[in-house]
């Protein structure tokens, strides 16, 4: 039962940080295509996003490991 | 099942945060490519909706290792 | 049994929050970034609507952790 | 068992009413960005609705209680 | 199973009224934003209309409550 | 089982009948705003709409009764 | 299991004529708030319509009494 | 199991009958509002066209009757 | 556990039957609605389009008639 | 268990026949009605997919009642 | 349980091939109305295109009666 | 338990390939319907394509062989 | 069980590949066709992309043949 | 079990890094279709976001290994 619950923490996890990250890295494609003059701007934004949106993800992937190797 | 547990805890927390902050954050970088000049305060606000979207995700992380060093 | 009831009560709060949460700061960014000069009646409106949101994902936490503490 | 229908309660009725007033709120923060003269109405009529529509949840929230200390 | 049946009964409950509460009332918002002039008729339909959608929620708060005492 | 079959019963009235009455009200709050001299027909159309769209729900509300104090 | 099966019968009826119903009133609505000279032809269509959508759940309804007044 | 046998076949034919013929008269009315003149060949197309919908679905229902009665 | 099967056979055929028939015989309205003059042209097609649909399914209604009495 | 593969069988194989079916057939009548000098190039078409699409499902259905006969 | 796996093979292989064929085809047929004289061009692509998506399924088929008639 | 493993990898397979393929075949006819002089490079862009679609459901068909010889 | 883990590993990543894949692909082959000079670096671009792509079902497909004569 | 976990864990993150990096890269393909002067700008980001979509489920990866070969 432990390997089940760690292939379900980090399975959750790469799946919502793949649809997250993937929503704001394809618009500030979309957008620094539209207006490549604010390139700085909007790559500072997204690396911020995705650092916002990694946090829980990157905790699963912890809790997953500790569920693996504490198991 | 304390393992389990945990790990579907931190995994629809992982799975809300990424939803919600992609929304928030690719929504932010297109405005700023479309109205740069109000940069400051579009990321102002994006900041601020992070981080009301965080706070149940990161509590929900903070419970699953509850559960898991408490198990 | 325990675990996982709060396991459960507290991802599907974060999973609702952030949806929630998610839909209102993403319109709000963006009615921003359309109308610069309504800033403060956005945001003001913005805030009474994530309280509102966070309202029963917040007591959703706390019967989180009263069945964690007490079980 | 207790347990686990006071975690389904109180996500359910969170999850309904993240998305039922997420809807409201989103809609009323685009509207006050398009007709700023009308705001008093609109923010009236976004609490009215958000009132109507967190009947159903906070009685769930209640009713989650009460299997809880009940229990 | 009584406490499930009754956690069941609420929830389903309060997602269709969140549902429903939340199309009826976010299209008020934002017709009365497009004819301000209409507001009167708006709200009076708005209401007819969410209290026509509370009829099935509420009654089944009625019965959640049934089986929760009834147990 | 009595108790899990009336909450099935009056949950999934509830949630048809909050979708389709959602969908009418929410039509008919904005074909009232685009054509306001329209408003009797409109409402009375509205009127025998839902109370179409409740007959089942309401029989199933009476079904959940009966399976509630016959048990 | 007899109660199970009337509400499941009585549930799903319910949920189809409340979709199918909610599509054909609120088309209606719109229809006539676009060409109000038509109310009476598109009133009798939305009847029949409606009329043809509630043969099947009607019948449910009668099944599921049968199946809880004969069990 | 025979009464779930006849609630399930009842039901999901109630769900399919509602779907297929709710879009079929919904976009009737609509196409009645835009062309009046050619009212009759639209409602005779969209007779034939319920007619055709409702032949698996009545068979459905007198299967389930086929089911509960000789059960 | 035959009546299960008759039952997931019909109901599984009119669902398929009810969304395949609806989507063609909706466009058929609507193309008549638009192009009266192609109006036998546009039946014919959409008799042999309903008939190759039902194909599949009325042979799951005759299969489940044979689960049903040869059981 | 035999029933039940058969009736999973037949019943899968007219969903997906049911739903691309209604996809070709409907967008034929929609050409038509836009081309209606193209008719014959249409139809051919539409035929040739039609018989494709239905390649499987007739073999699934050949296949439910081999289960059938030969249990 | 190998009738099951049968019907499963089956069921799921009719249902990719019905959705992928469906977009190609009626893709086709309204680019050949949008395009006549590209005609044989766009058949051929299409008979390609049905070619390539049936190979798994076909091998899916071939996999069923396999497992059907070796069991 | 062999059986059923084969029936879900090819039939998973087959469902992956069929949406996938059925995407870049659409896309490829119509944009040949809109650039006909391109037909060349869209049909070698889409036989790569496809191609690369193909690779992990053919293994999948392979897997599939070897769990049903090898059982 | 090994079998039905081999199965679902290559079943999901053949899944995975082909959604994305053909998201892929058939952008490309829109985009080809819309800026034809561009071709060389779209299709440098499709190649990365794809090979990005494919690393983790390839991964998932080493896994399940490691699982399958593991085992 | 230890093999279903794996299996789980590298198929969630196939098909999450599936559908994030299809968003991404088909985003970019557009783009550069759009402004190819921008070409290595929107390659270098499309870089730092599909490295970054791809963090999670390459570790994914590592865990279905660490569990496969530690079982």
């Amino acid at each position: 039962m432990e390997f089940l619950a760690a292939a379900i923490a980090i399975g959750l996890s790469a799946f919502g940080a793949g649809i997250g990250n993937g929503m704001i890295v394809s618009k500030t494609v979309e957008s620094i295509a539209r207006q490549p003059e604010q390139k700085g701007t909007l790559q500072t934004t997204m690396f911020i996003g995705v650092g916002i949106v990694e946090v829980v993800p990157i905790i699963g992937v912890v809790l997953a490991f500790l569920i693996f190797f504490g198991a």
